[in-house]
């Protein structure tokens, strides 16, 4: 676990670095967030992550306590990779790193939403989001 | 299944009312879009469902091979609920429908991003999205 977590019975608490909240209101946002996520029975949360700034949907990770606790201390985003079953620092070896902005959680706390401000492509092939492959199915007036 | 959906050997083919595109064109599109997708060992994938107009992401829920079909014949989303274990016409009792405008599929094939005009929230909770619990992590400008 990193320097910046400590779990007290069955509660984990984090060092979150932030800009904006004081003490008392940084400790009290740590509790709010980690009481709501449900992690299921593999202990992960899918991570839907956001350009906060173009809104374009990037990618979905997958993310479990420790993760999350790197990414709330480091202010990058780190998940958990199912397939090599490790954590994994996004950007690690590209230097495509993500900063998190802001961070939601869904109203069953299953799922969570990560806003970031991308240092380069979200998708391994170096396209900017790894939903590339797009078919339109009806007119609309689309955002992007 | 539905009437537009049916199967040979091992490929299911369907019928998709597209404004867009032609026979041929349309019959490409399908082949497409099922080739690309790689349901889990459940036969799930996630899909992000985000507002085509606004860019604002309003849930995260399961499809199924037969959840996708209707949502691709019907032009509105079809979900598979696994609390319920059924089938789950988005807005079938609400009136909060989602009309699918386009479908993606991410670069390993396991999730989806489904961008919709909808009809009303997509929370049950009646707010917009489901993302509604919110917590500012560092200052950006951010887009929404």
């Amino acid at each position: 676990m990193p320097k910046a977590v400590f779990q007290v019975g069955e509660k984990i608490y984090i060092f979150l670095q932030l800009d904006r909240q004081g003490g008392f209101e940084r400790q009290m946002m740590q509790e709010a967030i980690w009481q709501q996520i449900q992690f299921d029975e593999r202990g992960l949360v899918p991570a839907i992550v956001q350009d906060a700034r173009s809104g374009a949907v990037l990618m979905l990770a997958y993310v479990n306590a420790e993760s999350l606790a790197q990414t709330l201390a480091s202010g990058e985003t780190w998940f958990w990779s199912r397939s090599r079953s490790e954590l994994w620092h996004k950007g690690a070896t590209s230097g495509n790193t993500q900063r998190l902005i802001s961070l939601a959680v869904d109203c069953d706390g299953d799922t969570l939403l990560l806003k970031v401000e991308p240092q380069g492509p979200a998708c391994h092939t170096g396209e900017r989001t790894c939903f590339f492959q797009h078919w339109p199915i009806a007119e609309a007036e689309e955002w992007a």
